[in-house]
This record gives structure tokens, sequence and C-alpha cells, in this order.
């Protein structure tokens, strides 16, 4: 007979409902809750973020950089805050970080902006679902300014539209300001498609999202129109500065990642990079992002060559970074003062933070991308050996 | 000029260097650490997990359940740990536990398991690429047993080939006990690599990772052979369940899915499902494992039909669970009394927790695949219902 | 020693230089020439479509139908010319082509025409690139007008834009009447980039092709924007007519389909149908297509329900068929009889000969996936059986 | 009203049935078939290769050549036959392979082969589905003996195994000599699978194709695991070679390709190469092949390098060529003739032949890769020029 985890509604924060859950856990699994328990803030700051709260993870946070970035809206040097479990990881962003700054920093490009919900109208035929596409396109305005009732930040800037069977896939694109804004454009769209269900009586019925919008997962169509921000990050590297840190020099590591694009072709990769999901992932939990996020956001390519004065040029592009400086998370007590450090809390703070991110991954493909080779008179590998050193307890 | 974050190296857990690198921060940055710097542990227990510890994230965690598993390794009743800072979610999971409860459980098996570290061989023509293939399948005993030396706990299993230019890409599939496995199989793999070496002068030179590990990333060979444990959950619902829970009948719900699945086809996506990324994500940050593998966990197909009977048969099947019981950041103080509310930390406890994963997945994909359909009657979308009225924040 | 094949230049298509070439071949190889030689055309008529002529391959052509279609530009019955060596495969159509005759007739729709040149466009950096967008989205009519006075026939209608690292890439979107438009596409696109070459000097330099058009080889973006026609087939086939045909209801139909699609996710094929190339490589090859375009042509999505009178929905979309009525080999003498068997010779008939491509395809879609499945009784398979009694060759 | 084609039975290949077709055709079509019904064989030598026959497709051919090929089973120079109705297109692969013979051959290695039949074996749930998977490897060789009692050429050499759900989607790796075998396949795979529905109740059913041979499709296993014959093309082009002969050097070629490696990356495509579909369908025109196949066949990757000597180290890797030089349409009359001019009609040949294929792409590939870029100095476009004097008719 299974027992009922006590709560009074899922509304409720009080200190009451949650020494009540702690206790119910005390009670029916083997835990001891003393470090769970322990957290700095009011339940109540929760609300909006979690159901049945009964404690708090905690996880370590450690300090990278500085990360110089030549932004159009991050520039300078920035500290990173990257919460992990994952020994290691930080060190190796932080040498990446170093390269950085010697090689006179990191240019990032935001080039693309939009959440997206995606709703499919079904048809009884191709032919009428082939009708609505033009009828669609003719009254966008109308429908954007229906759309746009439902809020005072988000714009809708484009529908995507694919025709397949008796089906018409959209993608409703908004700006969303410095939100995620995932929900803000659910709203937005479910006014705007009752809105259609009244003008177009050929349609059958429609589904308000689960299709083209790929959320949480990689896809092409992502790939190829962006979700979130699109941003590249961009380097060149003085063939000095490569050696000296890196100790492997430009045609070897443009040869590395040549090798790297293949295995990327023939696995059919979500990315040709090394792990721009490691670096995201531990500023996303630091932030106060939507961790599930990185399904999707770990989404990238890289592009390299050697220049013709020898150098390293280097870029990635991050077609769906999905990330927030106002809602959602980012008010959280750790996690607004984690945005602060890096001067990234509230309103107008999205495209810095965003360019932030871009240049971290960069730096962390640097790092790692040299040091999975097997030094010829060593014959160590520093990867193998960064591990040994710090992150001994595997 | 850049100033350097305090840090006598990175070994370094002590309270004073703690200290130090706060108040870098307070200094150098706009942020005031209040909250960051409350942590219950004792820092050194964080060696091995992070470098340049400043403070922690707090994450709030709440409790789903029960969930209802009737599995080889888990069986009976879990109370799920979930952390997140996405409202709504958790209580969208926890309806689809209901459904779960009601049917009487959801069926888990582990299928496969292998963790992987994936060198390439580069040799002067195909030729000898090739040749070297025949070698390295008539040398495999060898090969594991010296692979083997490294490591008490890892056997490997498997050394997959595949061959393309001048180029041998492998995979060395290990199983790794209860540890997630990656630096152990690292280690392993580099140690029979350098033998390799030794043995077969035609070898040019070798990669030790970054190609077909495709870790952190989904693939198509991930998906076909695994990484982690592959993992199906399943479920009969009764009719009777499912409209009374979901206020959707089965043949709905397969017409839902269908569609799902087309998009899926149409996108490229990672997966054909809801949102396997949230589920994980949650668990994978309440009880220690690296969060960045949601980049290549979320990979998932879901496969489902009306039976003759006209009930809901739904499976989903996970091919690469990375989630270890031991090691990483499993014994962290809060992440253990996470594993342990389910009984899970520690030795032989991994497949279990793969299990539990596998049924939570599966019942965040029946709650949100009902979701997203709009009543005909009441004009509603249970989803854009549930944030309004749960995620009020965004 | 290397001999040169007799050709004193290729633009000759004299009756002397094929006769050397014929010499030159049995002379220098153990091949005699019977049956190449023989072709009932004037050599020159192939100026334009092939270099150093020396003969032809005859291919047997079968007829296959009447194909009922219910098209906007093909309407009524067509009969069909498929050219090809494999046994069985005009048998297994022309069965389709019967369940679509007595369910009413197949129901095609085209939803797109775009045929692409790709010119990539690159700058020193991301940021100018991203600019470049801007620009391009503000000439663009004046670019049209650039491309457009290259071709009376060919319309630029849209320039797809992708940004990624220091590059654009573009998709010049034209439509090309009744011919397949390729090259047509390239001199007029090559025409427009050397305009933009001169308006833009922040532009380093651009590759005309080679790109985004994904030419003869299958794609996202090709599946998500088209190239060539867009066309979609539907048909509801009556239960009775399903089973007393094919030997299996609607829903074990459904059933093996929704098999199909989970293994097309799993193995990330170009279609989840069961053989679009065959029926469509028959009828390029009989009509003077490039037969290259299989390549891309083969990617196909199918859907299929159970209507609620137990009947059978089922539809396919093909993204990407390229099929010309006019120029290219479409007037050679046998190749121009086959099309005029289905009165598409010619100007304004590329529509009409998509359509009933589209309808072709949907035929064998119909007939082989019934195929598959062993009878339960006689514990007989149909597509075996088939080969046996048709294919005795192999 | 419509009228039936007619045709005693599918078997007769008597000319009266035949000129009766013919009759029919001109009665009920607009078609006056004058060069269709000019061929040169006896009717009855296209038994088993097509059914309805009532004319043929002359298809021009040229020769190419000499194509210099350091191979296992193709040594030496080769004159390749290539129909085609697409001018240039001969002309483009005549230039690369003079680049190949000035460069000293190019190498060519077959790696693996393979023709598969791949039913999917569907049980009541995963778990009996996962036990399966062990019975089928406990039983490989019980299972090889009763496949290979149909045939005298074929050997399973391998059952690829991949659990999802509740179902085991397997391939039967056979090769098959000198014939493409798939008709062998489902024979022998059909038998085996009998045979294994006696030997274990808990299977539910099976189907005995449609999932994962992804025939006539691209598709990952394809890419990974190989279909027909895997095969390498390689070469290193002195820098003055290409030069001379392509107008490009060595580091502007790489920097081409890279770009074009990235584009494949960024569309999903199914090669990262100029043009495989396009000599590949000629050669399987001219030589009896089954041209559906290049819906498989274009898949290809390609490999380039400069070497420290500053030459151009070029590969492509072919997966999944399907060519018989034995059984199917390779004995009619003019495909036999065809490839009698490379001596590769009948026993033995198979793999000279798909050796001669990947020699043929790699040359069709240098050359398209160095024409799609634009002359500085003289702004001309070589790629768009050729067919403007070679191409009129478009």
């Amino acid at each position: 007979m299974s027992k009922k985890i006590p709560r009074s509604n899922e509304d409720d924060y009080s200190a009451k409902i949650i020494a009540e859950r702690q206790a119910f856990i005390e009670e029916n699994t083997p835990a001891r809750l003393k470090h769970t328990r322990q957290f700095s803030f009011e339940p109540a700051d929760m609300s909006g973020n979690i159901e049945n709260l009964f404690g708090v993870a905690q996880i370590p946070i450690g300090l990278a950089g500085p990360l110089l970035v030549n932004g159009e809206h991050a520039k300078g040097e920035f500290y990173v805050p990257m919460a992990t479990v994952e020994g290691t990881m930080l060190a190796s962003y932080n040498r990446g970080m170093k390269v950085i700054r010697e090689s006179g920093g990191v240019t990032t490009t935001v080039s693309g902006e939009a959440m997206q919900r995606a709703p499919t109208f079904v048809f009884p035929s191709a032919r009428e679902a082939r009708d609505f596409c033009i009828w669609l396109k003719e009254n966008y305005l109308q429908i954007k300014a229906v759309a746009e009732t439902t809020t005072s930040v988000g714009k809708l800037n484009e529908i995507e539209q694919y025709h397949a069977h008796n089906m018409v896939f959209t993608r409703f694109d908004y700006s969303t300001g410095d939100a995620a804004g995932q929900n803000m454009t659910s709203r937005a769209t479910f006014h705007a498609c009752e809105w259609i269900v009244k003008q177009y009586p050929a349609l059958s019925h429609y589904l308000l999202s689960g299709s083209f919008d790929t959320e949480k997962r990689t896809s092409s169509v992502n790939l190829l129109k962006g979700r979130g921000k699109r941003v590249t990050a961009e380097i060149t590297i003085p063939r000095d500065v490569m050696i000296n840190n890196l100790r492997i020099s430009p045609p070897q590591m443009h040869y590395g990642q040549g090798i790297s694009t293949l295995a990327a072709l023939l696995t059919n990769s979500s990315n040709n990079a090394a792990h721009p999901a490691n670096g995201l992932a531990a500023l996303y939990l630091a932030t106060g992002q939507d961790i599930a996020n990185i399904g999707e956001s770990n989404q990238c390519t890289t592009y390299n060559k050697v220049t013709r004065e020898g150098d390293y040029y280097f870029s990635i592009t991050l077609p769906a970074i999905i990330m927030a400086t106002y809602g959602g998370g980012t008010a959280l007590p750790t996690q607004r003062e984690c945005l602060e450090i890096m001067d990234c809390f509230g309103k107008d703070k999205a495209l810095k933070l965003a360019e932030i991110a871009a240049g971290l991954v960069l730096a962390g493909e640097l790092s790692l991308g040299a040091a999975t080779r097997v030094d010829k008179d060593t014959r160590k590998n520093e990867w193998v050996d960064a591990h040994e050193r710090l992150g001994r307890n595997r």
C-alpha cells in the first residue's frame, strides 16, 4: 500500500509542510537528511520553481577566469562561476581561458534570437493543408498582433511553415527579451491558434506543441534555424601562444580537428566538438538556467584553419543557447549571486550572458582538443594524467 | 590588467583559500556572496570534484512518487528526489506516476551495459588500416588482458571496429560496475593502446579519444550500440485509467504519438519523445551524476500501440543512460542522501538506479504527451494552464 | 603506356568518330560490341547529353497501369513506362495500382517548387558575416532582378540564409518552369554573385556551389525546405479493397508501418518508406531524367492511420522530386516517346509528371508494405515467393 | 473505364504480346513508338528482369579513361563506359582520370562485404526480447547452417542485433560472391527465421524485412556497418600535377573541402562529397546494376590533407556499393558488353568492379571539387563555363 507524500497542496511552501516531508522521507526510506535540509533561503522564494519541496542539492561552485571577451554585449574580463561535480573540468576550461587571454581575447557575435512554440495544424487532406500555408502568410500581421496581446515583452518575428502530408508544421519564432520565454511563447501561440481556429473552418484540429519546437533535444531544424540565441565565438591564436600553452602546433591541432569532424559525420553526432555540454552545464547550473536544456544546447559546430601567417583560427557556432537573466530560476539566491559575479543579473543582460557562454565553450574546446594526443617523447597523455591528478575519487 | 584568482594550488580546499576567493569575488565583481557561501559540508570533501571552490549552488529538491517499478533490480515503490528550478515539471512527472501506480507499475529491463573509450588508429593507407582490423580481432584476448590490468572493476567486453579512409575507428566497450567509468576506461584504454603501439609498427599514430565515443552528445552509434546503460520501460495502461487520469483515450494518445514521431523524422531530432531530458536532468542533479551527460542521455525512442483490448501499450528505450551509484559525485553530502532515499547508494545499485530513471522518464512522457492537446469543449490547454498555475514567475 | 580514346574533340558526334571509338574498344579490351552499337537515333541528337559517345545501353521498359490520379495537373488514368532490370518490381507496382483504382484513385498535391544554387559567402569574421545577412535581405529585390536577367524562364523566389562561423550559407531558390533547371540556376546565381562582389567589398570571397544545395544526396535542408518539386500523394483504401488485394487488414498494415517508422528513426534512414527509389528510378530512366538525382529524390516520409470507419488512410510526401518535361534528356528519342505515353512531353507538363511520379511511389509502397509479412497459415512470404517466380535469374 | 494492358501473363515474352502492347500504347496514348521498339536482343532474354515488356530505353554511353587503378583486384588501366543523359559529366570525370594517371594511379581497398536481410523479431515484452538476444548468439552456428542450406554461394557471416522496446532488430550479414544477392539473402533468411519460429515459442511473430536493411536509402547503420562492398580509394597528387590540371593548389583544395564538410554537418547530408551519385549512376546503368541502389550507394565520406611535402592526399570511402558481375541485369546484351570492356563480366569479378567504381568516384570528386571556385583574375567559373559549352540543350 503506497504512502502519499505529505503536501497540503502544491503551492504550500511553509516550514511545516517541508518538515513533514523530511520526516516522511526519514520514516519511509533509508535516508537521513542532514545536508539536504540545510538551505539558506526562504522556502517561499522557491514558489514557481519547484513542487513538493523538501530540501536542497548543494553543488560545489568553482571560479574560472578571467575570460577575456571582445563581444558586442560582453566586453572585458569575466570571472565565470562553474557548478559541477566532475573534477578536472574547471581546470581544463581555466587553461583555455589563459590561452584566450594571451591571444587578446575571444570575439563573440550573436547572430540570431528566437524562442519557438510549434503548433501542428491538421487538415482533411494535403491540398487543404497547402492552401492554409498561403492563408497563413497572407494573415501574418494579424496573427502577430493577436499573439502579442498576451505579452508585453515577446515579439513574434516569423512563422516558419513546413508542409507534409495533411499537416502544416509551423514554428512561431519570438524574441523574448531577457527571459528564456518558453511559457510566454506557449501562451501567445495558444492565443493565436485559438484565433486561427475561428477564422479557418477547414482546419480539422491542431496540436499546440510537441513536434517542430524540438525542445530539450537536438535537431536539424534547430541547427539550421536556431533556437534561443545563435552565438559564434572566434579567435586567432598566435602560433607561439599555442605551442607554449597547449604543447601542440597549429597544423597538429588542425589535423586533429579534421579527424574529429570526420568522426562526427560517421557517427551522426550532435556536434563535431569536444565537450560543449560540460561548460554549458556548469554555467547553466550556477546561474539558474533550466539544466534540461543541455539536451538541445549541446548542438555545436566547430571550424578551424591555419592562417597564412601560421597562426590558428578557431571558431564555434552554438545555434541553440537557451539562457535567461530574468525570470525562471535566475532570481533564486545562489543563482542570482552567480549572475552578479558576471554582472549579468536582470534586464538587458541576456545577450551578454550568451556571449560569455560562447567564449566559455571555446575555452573548453581549445583545452580538451589539445589534450587527447599522446606525447611522442614522454608517451604521456595529458587528459589521462589530469584526471589522475585532479579527479582521484573515480 | 587581469587579476588572478587566488589559489595556492588547485588541490587546496582549506577554509582560508576559500575565504580568499570569496573576498576576491566581492572585491572585483558586483556580487555579494550571502547564500553561495553557506554550505554544510567540509570543503575537503569536494576534493576530486571541483577546482577553485568558493561556494555552493543551492538547487531546490522536491519529492515525487511513489513510482511503482516492476524491474529486475528495482522492485516496488520509490520516492524520487528531483532537483530543478523549472516549476510545473515535478507536478507533471508526479501525475504520470499516479497513472503508473493505477496501471500496476512500470516494467523495466536493462538490455545493455557499456562504457566506451574510442581510440582512432591512423595508418599510411587504407590497406594497412584494414589489415589492422584483422590483427585487432586476432589479438583481442591479449588486448583485453592488458587493459584489465589497470582496473579491478572494469571488464573489456568488445572492441567495435569501423574502418574508413586510412583510419580504424574503434570503441573499447567496458562494463564498469557501479561507477560511470569514464576515467577508468580512459586509463585502461590508454594502457592497451600503448601496448598495441609496441606490437604493431605499421601504425602511424593514434588518438586516444575524441571521435567515436561521442561523449556528452547524441549520435547514431550510441543509439545503435548503446553507452552506459540501455534501458527499456514499458507499461500497459487500462483504457479507463488513461481516460480518468489523462483525459485522453488510447486511440487519441496513439494518434498524437504518430504525429510526434513523424515530426521527429522530419526534424531529425535526437528523440521522438516529449521531454526525457527534464526528468533525467532532475534526477542526475539530485544524485550527483555528471549533469553534462544530459547531452547524450536525452537520446530516446518511444513506441506505442492500442492493444486488442483497447488499452494503451507504451514503452521508451533509453540507449545511453550514464548513471553511477559509486564514485564521481555520488558520495557528496546531499547527493548521497538523495541516493539513499531510493536505497541506491554504493555498490551493486547502478542497475537499480537505471531502472528507476527509465520508469521516471516514462512517467513524464505519459503526462506531457497527454497535455499538449486542446480540449474540444473547454478550449483549454492543460499545459499552458499548468504553467500559469505553478510556474508563475516566468 | 596508356592509349588515348579517339575523339577529335568532345563536340564531334560524327559516325566516323563513333566507329573509331568502337574499334578502339574492340582492339583494346575483351569486349565485342554487338548490341551496344545498335541505336536508332542520329548521334548528333545526343549533343549536349554525353561526351565520347560510342553506343547505347538498352534497358527494357515495361508498362504498368493504369494509374488513376486525382491530381490538379494529372487527372485520370495513366499508363506508366518503367525501365528496369530488376524482375518483380514492375509487377509489384502494378498490383499497387490496382488497389488505387479500386479505391477511387490517388490524390496528389504539389506544395512546393524550388531549384537551388547555393553560394557560400566567406568573411573575415562572424560579425561581418552576420551583417551581410541583413544587407542581403535589404537588397533582395535588386539581386533578384540581376539574377533573372540571365534567364527567360527562371524566377528567383527566395534567398535562404544560414549563418555559421565566418560564413553565410545561402540557397537561391528558383522556379524553373518545365526544366529541371540546375544549369539555369547556376548561371543566374553566378551572375548575381558577381554583382554582389562588386557591391560588398567586405566579402572575402565566395564559393558558387558545393555546400547547401546538397545536390544528388539526401539532407535535412532538402527535407525541410524542399528541392525540385515537393509532392504529396494520398489515398483512403476501403477495408475490403485492402484485404481482398493485399491480404492484410488496415490495423495490420498500420502496425507494420509503425515498426518501419521506428526502424527509420533507429537507423537514421533517408526515408521511413519501403522503396521509393525503385519506382522513381524506373520512371526517371524511361523519361530522360538525370538518374543520379535518385540520390536525393529517394527522401520520403510516409504517414498512415486507420480511419474511424476502419479504412486505411495512407500518404507519402516526396520533398525533392527533380523531374523535367523539357530540356536535359527529355527530348532524346525513346525518352520523349515515354513521356508522350503519359502526355507529359514539353511545356507546362512538369507538375503533371511530378504528380504521376508521386502516385507511382504510393502504389509501390502499398504493394511492398503488404508483402513483407509472413502468412500465419501458409507460412509463406509473398515477397520471397514473387522473386522466386518472376526474378529467377538471380 | 480503364483498359487493361495486354498481357496473357507476366511470363510471356513473345513477339506477339510485345507487339500487342505496342499497339495498345499507340491506340490509347499520344505516343508513337518509333525508337522504343528498336531493340537488338531476343525478348525472352529479358525474362526475370522485367514484366510487361514493350520496348527499350536507349541511353547513350560514352567512354572515359583510362582510369589507372592500383587495386588488389583491379590492376592497371581501365576504360570506363558511362551511360548518362547529363552533358558535361563524363568530361568532368575524364579530367579527374587524367589527374589520377599523372599522379601514378588511384589506390583502392575493399574492407568489407555484406549483403543484409533484416528480420525484426517481436515479443510480448522487452525482457523476452532481451533474452532472445542471448539465445540468438548461442545458437548462431546452427542458424548459419540452416540459412546456408538454401544457397551454394551465400555465406552468413554475422547476425547483428539491436534491441529496442519489445523487439530485436537484426541484420543477417552474408557474403554473396559476384551477385548482388538481395534475393539469395531473402530466401536464406526466410528459411532461417522459419526455423527459429519453431525453436523459440516465446516469439510473437517476425517481419522478414522492411526495417534495418535500409535498402535503397541511406542510413547510419549502413554507414557504420556497411552494405554490399565497403571500398576506399586514395591518392596523393603532386602539387604540380594538381595546379597544372585543376588550376588549384593543395591548400586551396583542402580549404574548399573543409567548407564542404562543414556544410555537410550543418545540412545533415548523406555525404560530404561533391557528386558520387553521378559517376556511380552512369556506371550502374551501363553495367546492368539495379539503378535504384543509387538511393543507398551515394553515401560517402571524403578525407583530405596537405602532406608535409606540400602534396595533396585525398581519399573517399564508399560504405555501401551494391554491384554485381553475375546475375541480375549483368548478362543483358549491352550491359554484358560494357562489363567486358573492363573485363568484369562473370565470376570472381565483383571486387574488381567495386574497386573501379571507387576509383571512378574519386576521379569525379577531384574534378568537380576544383571547379566550383571562381578564378580571381578572369572572374570565370569553370563549372558554369563547362555546362555552357557541353550541356547546351538545357
